[in-house]
């Protein structure tokens, strides 16, 4: 390489692009044997045999249009799929036009993000929140203000206080990004309550909710409640959902469920020629046969592996302050650790122990959460989320300051 | 839907997005006999069976990888397999730390847009240009700044007027978006002497090149010249390729190849958990083992239809002052009607005939172009290519104003 006459690209870089490169994942790092850390699924619950015969029969049946453009708002048999789901588990009756198909639900995300922030625009979202979604809505120059989580899910008095002071200082709030279902990672499920209260804020305040529910169908116990587009009925919610967790990641299809109206500015950013139209069919192909006793399947397979983590660390629980979340699905514990935790010596002491997890602080917009641990137990078997529960219970009492 | 609550969303548009909603495609159109109009594959080209085995080959041998997230930056086999091609056709070395893959070059390309331009910036394209590009770069809010297409290629003479007038405004030019080989739509291949000479001025007025390479491997005659990414040396240039045209455009696979410092800024705006890790894989399963004599198929295939075609339009060219492309690979011809054509009219005509393609104004930047129309012969067999020809060189003869 002309290292001489290379051009000083930063110099031209665009003011989100100025915000900073990717972080690099590692590669080639060690596989722990205890792996708590992403919200991976389980490879023992893929169907592999019958995406197999799901291609033999896509390619037999309309295999030039799996291999050719597709809809730029994702193939017809998707999105009629996922109102089919809607309609299935949530009683919530939506049309093709309000889905569109995207490269995953954080694409998908992304999608709204771009089309209502610009770089310093005001944005509401979770503390804790999903630490990907922050990575995105970082990279759109958001000015993020953060509201609590409780048991009840997110804190409406703050959202109201954080929307009255961006009234008084003349600003609009763009997003309020929330998750309703086994909060990814704090773990609540949003009460009714909240929710309604959520919406008034949000159409009282002329603003529109980002509503991310990517774990929704891995229910483990307890009833679904309305979601917040349901119960908006089509003034300020825009609804996210993926095929990653009921099918897997690795097909890439997430959608935006939104008023008509917004279709075509959220499409402007799918800078695609038609979203996988050879997985997209591949998916439906599989998921239309056997969705319900698959999904079925896997929350059963997900609700196993919760307690078995849960009794993994039941022995930290007692004689500590420690708290875990336990959530109603999903894929996620949340973990206080003790006061007096020292994080770096806790982070030693696992990685001697072959166990991954996530700082709490990744998933804080602005700082804090150094005192929680975030907790996968979707992928390891359930043998191994008790065992490793049970030495990362060890490794935290041992690592007192 | 309460329409009395909606939010007026429009007013919380970003920037971007307020530039306007997309253009929805026509559905449900009646399909035409003779279909010229979009850059589509050959349904009689895509390899259906070996696909099906391919993705069982995939199952067998990393099915949980391929339906879990995956890197970045594509799937590491992707991007060797985009060195082995670009080694085979081509001689040029590459590393896969030079590779970032995306849901087709469309997707590529607007990594390359999003990571440089803001809405204002100065960007140098070709007049004609492909309207797909077109429309990304138009979302991004650039400043067009169009360039003429001849024989040659690009015209170096007026990239460098552009250039220095921008320096005298004081501005920079962020990127020259431009096509090198059987150029979308206008068909000539870029001569060496230009390539070389593009790369100094980009190099001396210290812009990017955003070299486009769709149809280079889909070469008819004549030997490929080094592109601009290889004679460059790692200063200036950006390189799109894509599986959609030797392959099929429904696995939604492109890339960028670029100078190794730049990848962490262009990964930015991928907002997804890894491009494709099932659709890449299905592709590379195949590719490994049948690229070269499939491409081989296709160039054949491609010729011929291009000939047909051309045998069509024959008539046409006698006795009248219409001019058409010959180009050495690739889809299109592109065909500029004798003067005093009635565009309306011919419009009106070849719908009667159900011959369908693209008004050459929608490949124009700043305006002008109805004096042309593109020819895809890319997707009907050769004989409705030379039957389609000589229907639309009726219709044109008929359209005089």
């Amino acid at each position: 390489v002309s290292t001489a006459t290379a051009v000083r690209f930063r110099d031209l870089l665009s003011q989100r692009a100025s915000i900073g490169p990717a972080a690099r994942l590692a590669s080639g790092v060690q596989t722990p044997l205890y792996d708590f850390s992403g919200g991976r699924p389980d490879p023992a619950g893929y169907p592999y045999a019958a995406l197999i015969e799901a291609t033999a029969r896509v390619m037999e049946a309309e295999g030039a249009d799996a291999l050719t453009y597709g809809d730029p708002l994702g193939y017809a048999g998707l999105r009629d799929l996922v109102c089919q789901k809607y309609r299935l588990y949530e009683g919530l009756d939506v049309r093709r036009d309000n889905v569109i198909v995207a490269n995953g639900s954080g694409h998908a995300l992304s999608l709204a993000i771009s089309s209502f922030v610009d770089v310093g625009d005001a944005l509401i979202c979770e503390a804790p929140t999903f630490g990907g979604t922050l990575n995105a809505i970082r990279r759109h120059g958001a000015d993020i203000l953060d509201v609590p989580v409780d048991d009840d899910g997110i804190d409406t008095g703050a959202v109201q206080r954080r929307l009255e002071a961006l009234a008084r200082e003349g600003r609009r709030c763009k997003l309020i990004y929330t998750q309703v279902n086994f909060h990814n990672p704090a773990g609540p499920t949003m009460s009714l309550r909240r929710r309604k209260r959520l919406i008034e804020l949000a159409q009282a305040h002329e603003t529109l909710i980002l509503e991310d529910d990517a774990y929704g169908d891995l229910r483990f116990e307890g009833d679904p409640l309305p979601s917040l587009y349901a119960l908006d009925d089509g003034a300020c919610v825009i609804r996210a959902g993926t095929l990653s967790k009921i099918l897997g990641p690795g097909v890439r299809l997430g959608w935006l469920c939104a008023p008509e109206p917004m279709i075509p500015f959220l499409q402007g950013f799918n800078f695609s020629g038609g979203v996988s139209p050879f997985a997209s069919r591949v998916a439906v192909y599989f998921l239309r046969d056997h969705m319900t006793e698959h999904v079925a399947m896997l929350s059963e397979l997900y609700r196993s592996k919760r307690d078995a983590m849960l009794r993994g660390l039941a022995a930290l629980l007692q004689g500590t302050d420690a708290t875990v979340s336990r959530p109603e699905g999903g894929f996620f514990l949340w973990l206080k650790l003790p006061a007096g935790t020292d994080c770096s010596k806790l982070a030693q002491l696992a990685e001697a122990a072959s166990v991954r997890y996530v700082p709490g602080a990744v998933c804080y917009p602005n700082g804090g959460g150094d005192e929680y641990i975030r907790l996968a137990f979707s992928y390891e078997p359930a043998e191994r989320c008790e065992a490793g529960g049970r030495l990362l219970a060890a490794a935290i009492r041992a690592a007192r300051a």
